[in-house]
C-alpha cells in the first residue's frame, strides 16, 4: 500500500480530487446565475434558448482550450451538458406569452403528455383544467370559458373525442397533439367554428426541457390565439415546423410505423434464437449495442400501445410493409445466387439516398458511441 | 440593445463567462495531472483503467454536489467525460508488459485495424514490424525472428493468407482478429505448431482509447506468450471476455450478420420511397433519428466490404434469414386480419426475452438522448 508508486499516486489523485472539487463548487456558483437568467427572461418574456448566445459561449471557450492546449471538443462537450442543466433549471420559471389562452382545457389530461403539457402550461401562468375520464360528470363546467382545448388522448380515440365534444365558443382555439395530422383536422375542423390547430410533439413525456424539442405544426384554421400558442412554444424553446398534414402523415408512416414494425419483428426473432440476452450483448460492439438497446426498449413499453399503434394505421401502411417484404426478399435472392455485383448495385443506390447524410451519421454516431463508452460501468 | 433587461442579462453572462474561463483553467492543471499519471502507471506497469478509483472519483464527487445542491448526475456526467480525456492522453505512455512477443509482425498492417494495433503496440515500447502486399518481396526478412505474427487482414483472406505464411518458429505466437473465430482458429492451428490464439476486438478502427473496449478471447494453444498479450490488453483497459469459438461465431451470425442485412434492407426500402431524407428526418423523434442515423452510417462505408461480410457468412445465416422472414410474414398476416390478441401475444413472447434488460435499455437510451438533445444546433 505504501509502495513509492502508491505514495506518488495519492499524491496525484488528491490534487485532481481538489480539480473536482472546485468543478462542483463551480457548477452550484453558475446554476444560481442561470436561475437569475432565468428569472429575467420570465420577466421580461425573452425565450429560455437563444442560439446566438449559446454559439457564443462555445465558440469562445473554444478558443480559450485552445490557447491552454486543451482539447476544444471537451470543452465544448461540457459545456453543452450544463446548458442542458440550466435549460431544466429555467423550466421552473417561464414567461407567458399567450395571455388569451388560459384557462385551457386538456382532454386526457392525466394521461403522460397531457401532464407534461399541463405542467409547463401552468409553469407559464395559463390556468390549466383537466378533463380525464375522472372529470367527464364536470365536463361542462371544466370547459365553461375554455380558451384552449387540447386533445391528448391515445391515437385510436382522437376522432370519437372530437366529435363527442360539446360545442365550443367561437373564441376558442381546438388543438391535438396526435402522432398523426389529418383526421384529427378534419374532425376538429368539422367539429368547430373557430381556430383550429395540429401539433406533432416529436418528443416523450419524459423530456426534461423543451428546448431544441421539434413540434410539427399542421395549420388548421388560423388566427390571433393560434399565433399566441405557437408564440408560446417558441419561448420555451422548441423548434416549430410547418407541414402540410398529409405530407407529414405520409413521412410519419415510413419513419414510426415501419421502424415500429421492423423493430418488432426483430425483437421477435431475437426472442426465438437460442441464445440469452447476455450472450448477444457480449458479442455485441457499442454499434450493435445502441441498436439492441433501440430493439429492447420497445419492449419496456405496452404491448397494447404499440399494436394500437401498428393497427390504427394498417391500411396506409399495407403497401409499406410489401415494399419492404420485397426488398428483402430480393435481397435474399441476390445473396442465394452469389449476386455480388446485384448487391453492391443496391448498397450504391442506397447510398445515393443517403449521401452527404451519410459520412453526417458516421460522425455523430461516432460521438454516440463514444458517451456511451463514458458510460459504462466494469467490475 | 441597453434596455433594462439587456443590461442586466449582459451583467449576468459575464460572470457565467467567468465560471467557464475557470473550467477551461481547472481543465488545463487537470491534463497535466493525469498527464503525470500516465507517466506514473507506465513507469510501474500499472493498468491505465482502475474500475476502483473511477467508482470512488464519481462517488465522492455526487456526495459533495449533493451538499451544494447540485445535480449529482450533472457532475457524474461531466466527471467521465474528463476521464475520457484522461483516457486519451494516458495513451501516449503506456506501459510494456508482455516483452517476450517483440519483435511483433502485423500481416495486413496497412489495413485500419492493423494501423490501430501498431500504434498501440509501438506505444508500450513492442517492436512492429508491417508486412502487407507493399512488403510481400522481404516477407521472409520481415518474418525472421518475430515473437508475435497477428493477421489483421479482410474476413475472406484470413484462411489464405495463414495458409500461405512460411513456417514460423515454434517460439511465436500466432494471433488473428478476424470477426469469426472458428475456420481461422482451425487454419491457424493447422499451420502453426506454437501458441496460437484467437481475438475479435468488439470495436472499430477509430476508437480514441482501449479502456473499457471488449476483446472475446478464444483459446487456440494456450502458453506463456498468449498470455503476456492478455496482460499487456488488460493494462491498456481492455475488458476480456473468454468464449468458444463456436459459441462466438453463432452469437456474431446472428448480431452481426443479421444487424447488417435489415439495416441494408431498410436502407434500400428508404431509398424507393417518394420523400427526401431531409422530410424523413424532419419528422422523426430523437429516437427515430437515432435509429435514422444508425441505417445511414451503414452508407458512409465501403459496399464491398459489407457485401463480403454478409456472402461470407451466408451458409451459415441462411437459416437465420429465413426464420427472419417468415416472422416478419407472420406478423403482417396478423395485421391483416386485424388480430390484436396474436400480436400482442407476440410481444409478451419478446417482452419476456428481453425481462429486466428492456427497462434498462429505456433507461440508457434515455440517457443518449439526452445527449444527442445537447449536441443539437438550430439556428
Amino acid at each position: 500500500m505504501s509502495s513509492p508508486l502508491q505514495i506518488q499516486l495519492t499524491e496525484l489523485r488528491d490534487q485532481i480530487d481538489q480539480c473536482d472539487t472546485q468543478l462542483v463548487e463551480m457548477l452550484a456558483r453558475r446554476n444560481k446565475l442561470t436561475e437569475q437568467v432565468g428569472q429575467l427572461k420570465k420577466e421580461f418574456g425573452s425565450p429560455v434558448y437563444v442560439p446566438a448566445r449559446e454559439a457564443q459561449l462555445i465558440t469562445a471557450r473554444r478558443e480559450q482550450a485552445n490557447q491552454y492546449g486543451v482539447n476544444p471538443d471537451l470543452v465544448e462537450d461540457i459545456l453543452r451538458r450544463m446548458m442542458r442543466e440550466s435549460y431544466q433549471n429555467q423550466q421552473a420559471e417561464l414567461a407567458c406569452v399567450a395571455p388569451d389562452i388560459s384557462p385551457c382545457v386538456i382532454v386526457g389530461g392525466e394521461g403522460a403528455m397531457g401532464r407534461l403539457f399541463a405542467r409547463q402550461l401552468s409553469r407559464s401562468g395559463i390556468e390549466v383544467r383537466i378533463l380525464d375520464k375522472a372529470q367527464q360528470a364536470d365536463q361542462q363546467a371544466i370547459l365553461d370559458g375554455a380558451k384552449l382545448v387540447l386533445i391528448s388522448v391515445p391515437i385510436n380515440a382522437v376522432v370519437n373525442v372530437v366529435a363527442k365534444l360539446p360545442k365550443l365558443a367561437a373564441d376558442c382555439l381546438l388543438v391535438d397533439i396526435t402522432s398523426v395530422k389529418q383526421k384529427p383536422l378534419e374532425a376538429m375542423l368539422s367539429h368547430h367554428q373557430g381556430e383550429v390547430l395540429g401539433l406533432h410533439p416529436m418528443f416523450g413525456p419524459d423530456i426534461e426541457h423543451w428546448v431544441k424539442q421539434t413540434i410539427v405544426v399542421c395549420q388548421g384554421r388560423g388566427g390571433e390565439k393560434s399565433t399566441q400558442l405557437l408564440n408560446q412554444l417558441a419561448i420555451w424553446g422548441s423548434q416549430l415546423v410547418e407541414m402540410p398534414a398529409d405530407k407529414h402523415d405520409e413521412a410519419m408512416q415510413i419513419v414510426q410505423v415501419m421502424r415500429h414494425l421492423t423493430t418488432f419483428v426483430y425483437g421477435q426473432f431475437l426472442a426465438k434464437q437460442p441464445h440469452s440476452l447476455d450472450e448477444i450483448k457480449l458479442c455485441s460492439s457499442p454499434i450493435y449495442q445502441l441498436e439492441l438497446m433501440m430493439v429492447g426498449r420497445l419492449f419496456a413499453q405496452s404491448p397494447e400501445l404499440y399494436t394500437d399503434i401498428m393497427m390504427a394505421q394498417f391500411d396506409n401502411v399495407a403497401p409499406l410493409l410489401t415494399s419492404y417484404q420485397e426488398t428483402y426478399q430480393a435481397t435474399l435472392d441476390k445473396l442465394k445466387e452469389g449476386d455480388k455485383e446485384g448487391l453492391m448495385a443496391a448498397f450504391s443506390e442506397a447510398k445515393t439516398f443517403f449521401s452527404d447524410s451519410a459520412q453526417h451519421f458516421l460522425t455523430q454516431s461516432k460521438a454516440l458511441l463514444n458517451k456511451a463508452n463514458d458510460a459504462k460501468v466494469l467490475d
